[in-house]
């Protein structure tokens, strides 16, 4: 095999430069993608930053990647060469536990990630299993599709796990990365859809994305307005927010999903949940099949995230926008190795 | 009308002595029972202490009263007089809101309760309205079956309500009033069933109740040796725990379910909901449907409390009894009015 082109961090906060790397053989169960975007997420940032305290440097950052299959392992199943893949946060699963036999390969705890102990899409080939390079419609753009592999199916996922009906009322909190595609997939799903931002400049593309409703989440009124009424609330972001009173706006038996990885622990009260029979779920990405599954409706809705787009060269400058927070809502690189 | 006697507490805290009222006439949609047996449920004593600020007195405790139907009023449906039927917790609500009309009457945010504003079962007659009186399956016992109607189904809502399954691992915490009962639920359910408890005596009979394994909760070794084992747990203690520990013990897409009114909010760190996929929630008694289907799985699988009865006439000793820890499990009352 020839050696990858890639960007990698050589230490933690570094900035990316080239980087070429030899991938050694292909596995048998492995695929190699040839990238032609790749999206940023947040927790590529953490990963370069080491936040998280499991990055092995040098790092190719890149876990939303969309490209084609240019190579096959000999027990690959059901791909062929030349066929329009994305990969997301996961990469490989044990495919013997019970969560991998049951479909749920995103819970295995043997899990393997893109980008931890293996270089990413931030590159113009990357290696995964096969089963976790998930087929893309004809209907999506290369240039679209790579946010929903982390971002999206992060959102997508919980409104499945968790019974999510489109005769529910949803309140969706922070519009940016994750959240602009929540709002997508809720007004799809049939469902009521009402955005919290504490950003007055959101209302507009708020609606536009599909919320019916926009309420500003530090406007203590409107919030109290809304007790009692809501039958699912998606958070999205990483901050302490007033729980006590995101708990109160549930309806009996509404569900508060969280995706968002707040650090600081939620302070629930135990009646709170009794007296109106409300829970507190999680949920991390989605199984392949769940990829699956989003792909077809976005295709079916037309959904398709907000995206900026940058040359892969450019990687730099596009993290900077991210991290500044400037990013509407999601960003892509565009490979330009071959340029 | 007869007035009705009763034993009440005058004041909070104070002993209860017998009492007269004369409860008016009957409304076109309640029924009047001629209560035989009543148990004592915690909530009672909380009640009679003024814990929740709602008791007005004097007070009728009795909250999980049997009996039979000794008069009904003109709008009332689907019973007769002599019919022997149960009143628990609830004995009212609008009937009109979309959670009565849903089915989810123990929801009713205009929820009437038997013992808060209204006399409740310490006495030789209740009343309640027509769809909150459930009729009793002939293979119960009249003096068994009053905890069913207050702590029974505050364990058998939540195991409906949130999907327990026979192919679930479920560990019950707090072997008591509420988890003795639990445990025999969940085993006839089809389930491997844990105990937890903190009381080495309470070892053997909690296999008897239908544990498959006890685990003793203050044995931190045992207890990171259930780490991501359990579909389901329900907790029934009101103090606070080790809930990282336990949140620990829930396998991927585990439950852990909060009946036990615990005051300090449970502190949830968000990346443990997120990365298995788990969710906390809670559960208020149940509707007179759900209530019904509890009878009707206890009649067939031969499920009762384990109660301890004692004449009306010595509420005083049974309420010290239960006080004191000494019940085992639930504490039932004789009518002996007429004696």
């Amino acid at each position: 095999m020839a050696v990858i082109h890639a960007y990698a961090a050589k230490s933690a906060g570094a900035a990316l430069e080239p980087f070429e790397y030899d991938p050694g053989p292909l596995a048998d169960n492995q695929v190699e993608v040839a990238v032609t975007h790749c999206g940023i997420c947040h927790s590529d940032l953490s990963m370069l930053e080491n936040e998280w305290g499991m990055t092995a440097y040098p790092l190719v950052p890149g876990h939303e990647a969309s490209g084609v299959i240019a190579a096959m392992g000999s027990q690959v199943k059901g791909l062929k060469i030349g066929q329009r893949v994305g990969v997301g946060w996961q990469s490989g699963s044990c495919m013997a536990c019970p969560q991998c036999m049951g479909g749920d390969h995103n819970l295995c705890p043997s899990s393997a990630a893109t980008i931890v102990g293996h270089h990413g899409g931030f590159a113009d080939r990357v290696r995964c299993d096969w089963q976790f390079a998930v087929p893309l419609p004809d209907a999506l753009k290369p240039e679209d599709v790579g946010p929903l592999f982390c971002g999206g199916v992060t959102v997508f996922n919980p409104m499945l796990q968790y019974g999510l009906l489109p005769t529910h009322r949803i309140g969706v909190i922070g519009i940016g990365g994750l959240g602009h595609m929540a709002l997508q997939f809720a007004n799809k799903w049939g469902c009521e859809v009402t955005a919290f931002t504490s950003s007055e400049s959101k209302r507009d593309e708020a609606i536009k994305l599909g919320a019916h409703n926009v309420v500003n989440s530090r406007d203590s009124n409107a919030m109290s307005q809304l007790a009692g009424s809501l039958d699912y609330i998606l958070s999205t972001v990483n901050v302490p927010l007033d729980w006590q009173t995101i708990l109160g706006a549930l309806a009996p038996k509404g569900k508060l999903l969280v995706v968002g990885a707040v650090l600081e622990p939620i302070p629930v009260p135990a009646m709170s949940l009794i007296m109106a029979e409300r829970a507190i779920g999680g949920s991390p990405i989605g199984s392949p099949a769940t990829i699956a599954k989003m792909l077809d409706f976005c295709a079916r809705h037309k959904i398709s995230p907000q995206i900026e787009t940058f040359p892969m060269s450019k990687v730099n400058e596009a993290l900077e926008h991210l991290k500044a927070g400037n990013a509407r809502y999601r960003i892509v690189l565009e490979n330009d190795f071959a340029a």
